[in-house]
């Protein structure tokens, strides 16, 4: 039987969260074009109309909002653990292990059945997981981390337990886009690993722990933080070309952030980046990484190898930017990207409980029939 | 397309490492029948086996001992976070948490693509892993954990850092044959998990808690647990044809531990944990548990449901029985599994190192073309 490793094009669950035509760069959320919703939603809004399949009206968007805000402290064990963890440990396998502990301090975590608990878990995590980012860059400068305040939208208590300041304008719906362009995207690899887990039965604790690991991955939410690191060893615009001609032009011929599993157009979610990446390199006068991004786009897209392949900078490429230019750690890159699809993972959590085990085949090519030879005559 | 949810039949990856006929009751670890692995080797000799293709020579063999032993200890920091968790806790999360932070302090732990260095890292976390376990046992009855000893095999230091004793030469036999027949079985869903985690490029601690997490679920390695707390709600062996006519001829009919995804005939660990269980019940004089499994057993497969569907015991069912003559409690059954099948996760991992991004499709059933309405106006 023919080895499917990627499961390309395989069909593993009917969704009403998103919707991807990656051939002419579509992606909808629940019906509505992403570049609507980046323009006008909340965080919360994003998050409530992948629960529920619907927008919020007023009331339950505070309602919403107050859920997340209200239920975003982290148990002061939690806390403990991360201090005790060395500083130079990856952003995300702190996020990992915290996100693992605490359930054993949500009073719901066993409850493996009840889709509104899970709902409300979902909120929970959804908060506590900003305040994990938010507290373990503090304590990984020697700061101490700041407790969320309850008026706050996610976005801006995030921002507020960074700086320990009343938040930034700016800063928070720069977030803000960036939390509600990641929410969700179909059938992705931390999505699916957390589909494995939840099919199994397990907690959604358990799962969401899968979604952060499968994340990590620099093939998947780990490219955020690799282009970064591209942008950073090219380090001026001049360098594009040079830098071009000697890395890409031979060997691999890969450009972290640019090409995508799903997109053979424009992914529609870096076109907004690319905007707000440019406003706020604008407005903080700090242009070099949005030019030297621009200048290597311009460059890759003026290549045949990249014409012909249809590769287009995808949602990695300018988030970077953006990150960078809010002053966050590199390392931090992929947790905020965990911070936001925790919205999607959820809604997928949900919609796989109580479904089938998923349990592909392998194909065995290894010796039959040998003989055991006991160790003592080997 | 049609959902292929469960993804039953679809191969997703070549493996050498064992190979079911599911038809027939056939399992065999790298060309080797299970009855002779289970009935002669060491847990060590099958870890080897799964990671290098062969069967170890005598000091091939005493290295990997060695290897496992004396890399076995755990930091002082994840002691400190296992107190600081309630008592309470499962001890599935514990292990999920512990091997996520184990990561923080593994000199190798992100390094993404050296395939001997992975095999070290796995060497270490399977020794860690059963550390991590009998700590957990010791703190959850508010003992101080025991380090492991540097001279003895796995299943001896288990029993050794549970009892704080010499180990028992019966006991740690139980525990080695367990731990075997748990070690590896194809594409099951806490292997596939790992496996999606792994082909986004995360790190294998990042894919271990993945198969931890997988592993929790009552469909998956849970059931062990869910099978003895069957066994003793039914309590007396005259009490399980009433048991059985009352839960099972109406219902849903399903028996934890009876009927597996795979094997339509004798899973072959079930007969082969089955005389186990019953030597361990004769040389222990409590047979009580056995006796109810083997009465609920024959009381099943005299029944037409059972017998048409093919559904006999799997690995689960007498494992439990095993475990729980061992004096184990019965939240730490599926933590025991984990510290056997890290050995086939293992070699699951470093195959699929390197490998395709797993990313299958959604079909998306939900609403097209909507218009974004302001918050404001709804």
């Amino acid at each position: 039987m023919a080895n499917q490793g990627g499961l390309e094009g395989i069909v593993v669950a009917d969704i009403g969260t998103s919707y991807i035509d990656g051939g002419i760069g579509v992606l909808t959320y629940g019906g509505y074009a992403i570049e609507d919703v980046a323009e006008h939603a909340t965080f919360e809004e994003v998050t409530f109309l992948l629960l529920n399949g619907r927008v919020p009206n007023q009331s339950e968007h505070e309602q919403i909002r107050a859920a997340i805000a209200m239920n975003a402290a982290i148990p002061d064990e939690l806390v403990d653990m991360m201090r005790s963890m060395p500083r130079q440990t990856p952003a995300m396998s702190v996020l990992r292990t915290a996100v693992s502990m605490l359930a054993a301090f949500d009073k719901d975590a066993e409850n493996l059945t009840d889709k509104d608990m899970a709902a409300d878990k979902a909120l929970r995590l959804t908060g506590q997981i900003t305040t994990i980012c938010a507290a373990w860059m503090r304590i990984a400068g020697g700061l101490p981390p700041v407790a969320p305040r309850p008026d706050l939208n996610l976005a801006q208590n995030f921002i507020y337990m960074m700086t320990d300041a009343e938040p930034d304008d700016t800063a928070s719906a720069a977030v803000n886009v960036y939390l509600v362009l990641l929410a969700e995207h179909g059938m992705n690899a931390s999505t699916f690993a957390t589909r494995v887990i939840t099919a199994t039965g397990a907690d959604m604790h358990s799962a969401v722990v899968g979604g952060i690991a499968a994340l990590k991955g620099p093939a998947h939410g780990g490219a955020n933080a690799e282009a970064m690191k591209m942008f950073l060893d090219i380090g001026e615009v001049d360098n594009v070309v040079p830098w071009f001609e000697k890395h890409i032009k031979t060997g691999e011929r890969r450009i972290m952030g640019i090409g995508h599993r799903v997109y053979k157009a424009n992914d529609p979610r870096a076109g907004i980046l690319k905007r707000h990446a440019e406003a706020l390199a604008n407005s903080s006068g700090q242009r070099k990484w949005f030019d030297i991004a621009v200048k290597l786009e311009e460059t890759a897209r003026a290549d045949d190898y990249f014409i012909q392949r249809n590769l287009y900078p995808n949602v990695d490429y300018y988030s970077a930017i953006v990150l960078y230019t809010l002053d966050l750690d590199i390392d931090m890159f992929t947790p905020l990207f965990a911070m936001s699809r925790i919205s999607g993972w959820s809604a997928h959590i949900i919609g796989q409980m109580g479904g089938r085990l998923i349990r592909p085949k392998a194909n065995y090519v290894g010796p039959h029939d040998l003989t055991w030879i006991p160790l003592a005559e080997r």
